[in-house]
């Protein structure tokens, strides 16, 4: 199979929404009046942010997820996206299963895939995704402001649960596992819930890195401390009694893989942020508040600050 | 060094035409009114695109000289650009450089470097490039009409005989092969040009897989087919000399990794065409026509039609 029937087979899809999409040197598309273009990419490479055997229908949705659950924390609606996939050998059942996974989800996003390359190499997927936004009202990560309150949609650690046990550092039940498992390899990005935080959120962030760290952008680029509470956050957890308290508190903190959004919020917005999570069913947390001492600190039930080695994920630290 | 430093120190410069940079998890674009977004991907593997001890200034500007290409080949105006890349290990010499490279020519095409993602892994380069393009005035592949004139920009065939030295499949003189290295690892993509070509080229492409496998697309999908003319083709060519006939016509007709244009355009656009090019400091090479016969055939010195076995660079074939 040469490549561009590779292309024409798996990759090509009705674009009705682009002005031009997959077939020419570049891709054509007509941003709405009114609107900002949100462009992020990501790079997903075997063996480092999967294992090399994993499911591929899974992968092509966590693909996108990953990439999706970017525009979320801008409030940013899908539009488009591009992929760029090096292969080290064709395989067909495997390419058929990654791009059935990857449509699906990008067909319940309403994403249209307008381009990209396909290459010989060790497997590594990179896409960029494309959202537009109304202008000046995206979610920023410098825009918390003292005051704030914190907040976390749905449940953090559950991804870092799977992987812990999926590597041998822990055992969970069948049943824990497979609803871990859903969080590592299906997670869910918060599109609606980035949207309807827009005029809301001061700021927002998704957290792929771990709790920690990526709160950690949110205060550096505003120039904020944040008080969390530990009590708030281990309610927002699935099933971690499988955990130690020491493997349990670095998965709430510094777990990552969970997509879920962190945002801050005024006080007088509390009621309807209740309202917006259960309109959408996703549990809305609050976990803490901004203040004007830099840095983060995280305090126990009884009220004083926790000592916290791993603040989360960095591919070279 | 933390992925966050590296993306600090090498790849964060002032982006002042975006609305939001580097740095959130998404870039903000505003994509100027009465103009269409064009968009493309590509992906560079060690080993598959470039040697592994490639020199990284060169790199760098290879990296994005091959998105620029795609641009250059729509008539778009680049703007924007994201960069994925994954290394496996931090080497700061070669960051420096690597970074240098490609801001070197982002700056020379006023592109701003706007995201993108660090990762661990086998040496991996993908860029987005993003530009603007009037609504309704790209070049597209599938414009070409029967009777327009076939032309290239510039030269093919010396970036191939450059990789053939390298390879040991033939020995260039230093001085041959300065000239031949310098197309292979620092191709100018032709951005003027492109833009020049709007409203007057019917078809375009940029040659990256080779002449006969580009053109080949442009043929395809305009549902005509094409004449060249060999000897005008020659004419085009660098030190080839160098290689013998079968060589010679593989480098010219397949070679790829060119980055010029390949257009067609009406014969009365002929005088306007060389004035572009005498401007611009581009030769500009008639090769042939469009016919209505499907195909491509290419016809010697005596009119007579050679028989082609390579057509083009395909990663799987």
């Amino acid at each position: 199979m040469s490549e561009f029937n590779l292309i024409r087979r798996y990759f090509t899809r009705a674009t009705p929404s682009a002005v031009l999409g997959v077939g020419d040197d570049a891709a054509l598309l007509s941003v709405r009046a009114g609107h900002e273009l949100a462009i992020s990419t990501d790079m997903l490479v075997s063996g480092t942010h999967f294992f090399p055997n994993a499911n591929p229908f899974l992968l092509g949705h966590k693909t996108l997820a990953v990439n999706l659950s970017d525009l979320a924390a801008m409030g940013a609606t899908p539009r488009w996206a591009t992929l760029a996939l090096s292969l080290p050998q064709i395989d067909e059942p495997w390419l058929a299963e990654f791009s059935r996974g990857f449509f699906a989800l990008a067909e319940q996003h309403g994403v249209e895939l307008v381009g990209g390359d396909t290459t010989r190499g060790a497997l590594t997927l990179s896409v960029s995704i494309l959202g537009e936004v109304p202008a000046g009202m995206a979610l920023r990560r410098e825009g918390a402001q003292i005051g704030d309150e914190i907040w976390l949609s749905g449940a953090v650690g559950a991804a870092a649960l799977a992987l812990a046990h999926l590597q041998g550092k822990l055992i969970l039940s069948a049943e824990q596992f497979s609803v871990c498992a859903a969080c590592l390899h299906q997670p869910q990005p918060r599109i609606a819930l980035g949207q309807a935080l827009r005029g809301i959120a001061h700021s927002a962030i998704d957290i792929s890195d771990g709790l920690l760290a990526d709160l950690g952008h949110i205060l550096q680029r505003s120039g904020v401390g944040a008080t969390l509470n530990f009590a708030a956050l281990s309610q927002a957890v699935l099933p971690l009694a499988a955990a130690d308290a020491a493997h349990r508190q670095r998965c709430i903190l510094a777990g990552g893989d969970d997509y879920e959004l962190c945002f801050t919020a005024p006080v007088c917005h509390r009621t309807q942020l209740q309202e917006i999570g259960d309109k959408l069913g996703i549990s809305m947390i609050l976990i803490g508040k901004i203040d004007s001492k830099l840095g983060c600190r995280v305090l126990n039930a009884e009220g004083a600050i926790m000592n916290i080695e791993e603040q989360g994920y960095d591919h070279f630290a």
